[in-house]
């Protein structure tokens, strides 16, 4: 691990990392400086306006060596307001003063420095010239106030978004000056990138820690990076070895499954998030949040599970951490008093979610926590068959409620979709099933990828728009890679139908092409199916996805091997293109295209009525176009034909796995 | 007036005013705070995106007495950032550090106070609970981020508006506790109502002066707001003598104006804003940005004016403070150095206004004021026999201007209205038509009363939406009403069609009524005639035209009274309703009726689809209904006919003038 430097100059200071200037502070241009603000929080079913009422924002100009770091305060002679002390890479900063709950640390930087990360960012990967508030949210539908979609969401319920919403957000961003920098906080952050001189960098509280990294490369970076959050468990066999099919029909999603299998597809998953259930709401049907299967729509679903596994199909389910009121769960966390409680009353904390109230399980509470992980997805899910779940929700944690363990909401709020995905893994871990069973979540914050598995892009709308369609899973998966999160993948043909918007058969055929090469590729039915075109609702739509489940299936051994590189490394099984061709500058602001390990480079069509697609090509190598077998030189742009069914993808002439892309080449060029 | 108090405590002081407690600074509660900050700005065509980047917000904890006043700073020993002293009702303001450009004022508030003022508001006549950027703007299309309107003008012109927009914003407000406050500046003020206990104003300056005043009565404070700011000339009698008709047809005006007058309708002017001519865009037809008759449109118009003014009725035109570049004012003012120039260049600032380009006439320079007003309003229009104009515009000053008195763009943005106010009232003094001659504006700031004979409300859409149809102008008048401005007036019709919105018959009808009872009855063929209903193009629409002109040129006794008055007592004729009835507390927050002087109350019908309205009296008096005659005793809200032509007025049994309204009641009642 690189060390911080500290130079201390007679009005101010330096802090630098492998040679690199970070923290410029002087009298006349501080670094520093804190305050009090009150926040104005307003949350509307996940979707939050936040705004602060400011009331302090005092620069930090005096700075003095003590024994124990550096003092800092607004003038000389005036009370110390912060402490620093340098330790390896880390500036440990401490509040002297309690009513502090403002920090802003402005970060030196160069014209032409990119930034990237803050968790899994939809919109944009190049964070520069843009702010970035950080906290778990709500999307948003749409997420461009020029679009008539988000303008409905945002008119109906508050939830149209903005480009920076996201379920996962994270306080790190790597720089391509090849250091990365990580607040250690679960308050609200806000990185805001506008300024050509400097990066801000917000906090709602005075946080314990500044962590600093650097290498020689980015994929250096990338690994001393997912060290320190953590790399997840390896993704099982199962889950890449072909398509996982989400339905949700009841019964019927198992024969519409065996007409899918008849026609060719390779299946090695079913999903029915129906496992327990319907409830009918004037919205259109939800679920039962009363989490366990429901023998009236599955009926004998354990014997199901057991035959279909034999077949390798692998059954999955859906939870979330709410509790339906009136549900059976709900009653006995109640009684326990495992339920997060009002601020203001001795009484469970209730959601509406929209005819039905909810409450949330306190897992601030080791005992509510240990329940739901081995009562509820210990007993009623891994010990009845299932083999993974999506593990839903995570950012709703209202912050005007009432934890065992005193944490205020607005510091629990961003820290809630890592205890979720604790508790998922601390259940898979009491079965013995770490690294076998997969759950998959959209939520997250500092250290879901130490628990989480397996990352979804969350509910993208069925359509291709930029800021909330096909593109976004593209930047998620990088962005989120970045940090940790080896493994990501998206709902095939998105999610979100509302207002009208519904799935074209190309949108489903564009998305099962990026679904076959990225690491699982899931498909959804959406919030919508009777409205919206289904994989088994189109003869040529079917064709294709079997088409790319087969591809997808072939891909098996070397995504394996992607896999092992990922524990060994840390390194994302979908990379930018920048962490294997540092020295070519052009692919540093290249975010709709991919590197899927090593040796393939895919470029999703994410434009309708496209029939072709232009791919810069990373130089120092030569690319051979799967469908065409051309070789190209690298170092340029080139055109390819893209018709559906061939997705501009490449590989390297050098790859070891070049006989397998040889073979898949031979086998599915027209 | 009324002096200011201060009491020094051992940990702050209080600023009290007749007994009432204005500020209560404390060490642990300040109420002073200066920083520094960065303004952040865009403008698209008079629509402004303004945010801060603020550097550093410092509370003023300390304070302490010296021989010229308070001296405060952050701790006691650090050094003075400001000085204040109190003279009379005014609180003198020093910033003692020149890089100081950010300073908040937390005022006490009181729970259940009201308030009222911050210039011509047109959303929200109660001002608490809600902030008030103040900045001189075009108001915005729809003003309601929930209408599609709004979105519409948003997306394609950043022209959507917020509650908060208007062209006449000034920093200054009344309580109901009878004091009121004004910020003696022209930076950007925001006014922040929303804390239950204090009020902020926060300025982009150290502003020189805080302003109080306090009466034992609203109409007393109303009376010396009016005296600080100016009162306007007299209204001229033939200016509510009847209707003023805004036709530009070029010479079809003069035809379509005898038709209108054959029918019957009383007519005191004709305003052709096209006078100037026509410029052809691809948007539709603009005017011709060079101040002067346009003999093509209009042959001979020297002649039809003068036999127009011996028939009673005058003509009026349009300017506005910009010159056309291809126009020839445009030459003569580059010539002599009259224009505006490029921060960056020895170039004229030359602003698009969509397919042509203009010049600004740099009224900081009194050649070119001069200039303007003697050779272009003097002799190119009130010399060629004009007796009134619209004085558009005033709200576009770019903050990225050179001006040749060095002032920053970002201090003579708000300036600039009452600058152009002056101009035009310079012009008219110099040809001794004072109080004779009528101009007409919608900008505004501090001071726009000294100068300017009349507001209008601006550019209301066509429609009785809540935020920017014809409700809107009932707030703008009580608003600018209490802070000097005695007349006020709208567009009978209303003025901006755009996305598909026209007018109906309903609307005019109603804005007829309105228009009526209001100072000035003017009314405007909107943005685009030819898509639009006019008053002649409907039988019933012109007919119930006629008769609100015969009402309106009936009240013309009791109008010239209200103008007396405003003349000697600074009172608008357009009043809230607690302006008189300050006993009664449920009048406080009505903000959609009004008394039209002391005797009239008039409460228009500003919703479609309606022939009933209610109609809150208030106490202590009875009160006649004007159509049916009725009489009501006040302390009641009664609900009354209101069939079209028939507006909800009443008279009060006292009124002096009561038998001119008997004789009205007699006359149109049916």
């Amino acid at each position: 691990m690189e060390r911080l430097h500290i130079t201390m100059h007679s009005d101010g200071f330096d802090i630098a990392i492998a040679g690199e200037l970070v923290v410029r502070h002087r009298r006349n241009a501080p670094a520093f400086f804190v305050g009090r603000g009150r926040p104005d929080i307003a949350m509307y079913r996940g979707n939050f306006d936040i705004a602060d009422r400011l009331d302090e924002r005092v620069a930090l100009r005096h700075a003095e060596m003590d024994g124990n770091g550096v003092l800092l305060s607004p003038e000389q002679g005036t009370t110390p307001l912060l402490r620093l002390a340098i330790n390896e890479g880390i500036i440990a900063i401490e509040g002297l003063d309690p009513l502090l709950n403002r920090f802003w640390l402005r970060i030196d930087a160069k014209a032409d420095e990119q930034l990237w990360g803050a968790g899994e960012q939809m919109s944009y990967f190049g964070l520069r010239g843009r702010r970035f508030p950080l906290w778990t949210s709500e999307p948003g539908v749409g997420r461009d106030k020029s679009s008539l979609l988000t303008f409905h969401a945002d008119t109906t319920a508050r939830s149209g978004g903005d480009y920076w919403n996201t379920n996962y957000p994270q306080p790190t961003y790597l720089s391509s000056r090849r250091y990365a920098l990580h607040v250690d906080t679960t308050a609200y952050v806000a990185f805001d990138f506008r300024d050509p001189a400097f990066h801000e960098i917000e906090v709602w509280e005075v946080p314990a820690r500044i962590e600093l990294f650097a290498a020689k490369s980015f994929v250096d970076l990338v690994g001393q990076i997912s060290l320190r959050f953590g790399r997840p468990p390896r993704l099982p066999d199962w889950a890449f070895s072909g398509a996982i099919l989400g339905l949700k029909e009841g019964m019927r999603s198992l024969e519409r499954m065996e007409a899918i299998v008849s026609a060719g597809a390779r299946i090695s998953g079913l999903w029915c998030e129906d496992w327990v259930g319907l409830r009918v709401t004037s919205f259109g049907k939800r679920l039962f949040w009363d989490w366990k299967a429901n023998e009236a729509r599955y009926p004998g679903l354990r014997e199901t599970i057991a035959q279909l596994e034999k077949r390798g199909i692998r059954f999955l389910g859906y939870v979330n951490p709410y509790l339906a009121v009136d549900g059976s769960l709900y009653g006995e966390a109640a009684k326990a008093g495992y339920l997060a409680l009002m601020l203001d009353a001795d009484e469970p904390y209730v959601v509406d979610f929209g005819e039905f109230d909810c409450g949330i399980v306190d897992f601030t509470n080791p005992a509510a926590a240990e329940w739901f992980a081995d009562r509820v997805i210990g007993q009623e899910m891994l010990d009845f068959g299932l083999s993974g779940w999506m593990a839903d929700f995570g950012e709703y944690l209202p912050v005007d409620v009432r934890l065992a363990d005193g944490t205020d909401g607005m510091i629990a709020h961003n820290a809630w979709p890592t205890i979720w995905a604790e508790v998922n893994a601390r259940a898979v871990a009491s079965r013995g099933k770490t690294g076998q069973a997969l759950f998959f979540m959209r939520a997250g914050w500092t250290g879901v990828s130490r628990h989480c598995p397996l990352l979804w892009a969350g509910d993208q709308s069925v359509d291709f728009s930029r800021h909330d369609g096909i593109a976004t899973v593209i930047c998620a998966a990088l962005s989120s890679g970045l940090l940790g999160n080896a493994y990501h993948h998206s709902d095939l043909g998105g999610y979100t139908s509302l207002f009208g918007n519904v799935r074209t058969a190309e949108l489903i055929m564009r998305w099962s092409e990026l679904s076959a090469f990225s690491p699982v590729m899931r498909s959804h039915e959406g919030n919508r199916p009777d409205d919206n075109l289904q994989l088994d609702g189109d003869p040529q739509v079917l064709n294709h996805f079997v088409r790319m489940t087969e591809i997808h299936a072939r891909l098996a051994p070397y995504v394996a091997s992607l896999c092992d590189e990922a524990v060994a490394t840390g390194l994302p099984l979908q990379r930018p293109l920048f962490l294997h061709y540092e020295n070519d500058r052009r692919v540093y602001a290249i975010e709709t295209a991919y590197l899927f390990g090593r040796d393939l480079l895919v470029a999703p069509v994410i434009e309708a009525g496209r029939d072709s697609w232009r791919v810069y090509l990373p130089t120092g190598e030569h690319w051979v176009h799967l469908w065409s077998g051309t070789i190209e030189a690298g170092g340029q742009e080139v055109e390819v034909a893209a018709p559906l069914g061939e997705p501009p993808v490449f590989y390297r002439t050098s790859a070891i796995m070049r006989p397998l892309f040889d073979e898949i080449a031979a086998a599915f060029s027209v």
